[in-house]
């Protein structure tokens, strides 16, 4: 897939964001990478709070695996880019990116696996599947 | 009720809990008191996660006042102070002080109420509220 | 000033802002309504991260009260309104209601002040006060 | 090394951590392994304040890999062990694990580097080194 057809999630870095350091705390990019990811899941049509309700599952991250590149700072206007890179039955792994203008920042791979909320695996909803099927590669 | 007799809470300073400014961000303090309160109840017996499980309710914050006095900054010890300061049958009043050494920095008053996960207002357990009372004054 | 007038900032729910209760964690309004004020600011030509690089300023929450009224939950579009009630010589007052269309959720009054990076009370920038005295009523 | 000579941490889990699934959100662990780091270093007399003040240095994260084995809930006690595994000049790697009595629930590994506050590389301290060395295996 060309770069350019990645969902692109644009975000701003505020106070909350940072710490002592003067950059953003490590942990803080994993919110922003969910973030996108869920944004790039409403655009399918899927959102987290009716596949608790309907469907009575959730899609947990398994791994995910972090490089911190370069830091971002207060008040940076980011863009978190998400690639689906696999799609199996009942789990999807995922290339996400932090970028400011062509810097890229922070570079997250992860593994999805859909869950009841019991905690059990499950099978991804074959629309769900489906749909994040087209978007990836 | 004597000073000392109030609940004390320890706790430290994480890099995530402080700010580009180099100090703990604002809403962090909220953080903090809600763990000193949970504390205070568990040392009565009472968990919030019984309390949803058994009771299907939840104590939430209905309104609070903080004044911020002076900054905490990294590896700071701090102590949560917390005196129960009104108790009725939905709601419950609290002081909240959060110290280093023998400096107030922050100081916070709330109201709290009784909630069904519902979202409606409940009568607080007789068992808590007869708890709650012999901290109160 | 008509409602209509009041700086809006919306944004969205993720599980991120949430706790297990099921809504928004009460600390976390905060961070909202601290992104409203610094999307308020950046719209005047006023960045943070400037104000502390060539100013050595910060603007620093000294009080606030927040008013739980219905909570917000996950997946929520919610927006931030904020007022700029009133503007002295080091310190400000404002107003923010966090919305849900036309659901008032939280409503948070606060007072802050201008501060050095040392820690002092510091005055204004004469163009941040000239700026926000545009926007407040 | 024996586990029970890896650094111990205890923590609790409070509402602040949890997300709407009823768990602990993902990005939190990353929270938890760092305080037990803070903790692990002050415990040999390294603070990350005096790093900063003194040396003009920072532990920052360069690479980290999360699996998320079972996930931890509202009120657990949770001990966050950590394992320094390899000393360098400039950096060092560890392995941290969050369990809840003998259950493995989330398992991070990770490279840390020493940086100048400006961005660029540096040495660790020949003191944090040493006494570090004396806990690596």
């Amino acid at each position: 897939m060309a770069e350019s057809a990645r969902h692109q999630f644009p975000l701003r870095v505020y106070y909350e964001d940072t710490d002592a350091g003067g950059i953003v705390y490590y942990a803080n990019y994993l919110r922003f990478a969910e973030r996108a990811r869920s944004e790039m899941l409403r655009e399918l049509g899927v959102e987290s709070s009716r596949l608790m309700a309907e469907d009575g599952i959730a899609l947990a991250v398994r791994r995910c695996a972090v490089d911190y590149i370069k830091p971002a700072v207060l008040d940076d206007a980011l863009i978190v880019e998400t690639e689906v890179t696999k799609i199996g039955g009942a789990t999807l792994e995922a290339l996400q990116i932090v970028r400011r203008d062509d810097d890229e920042l922070v570079r997250i791979e992860l593994k999805l696996g859909c869950m009841t909320l019991g905690g059990r695996a499950a099978r991804l909803p074959e629309g769900v599947r489906e749909r994040l099927g087209r978007n990836c590669n």
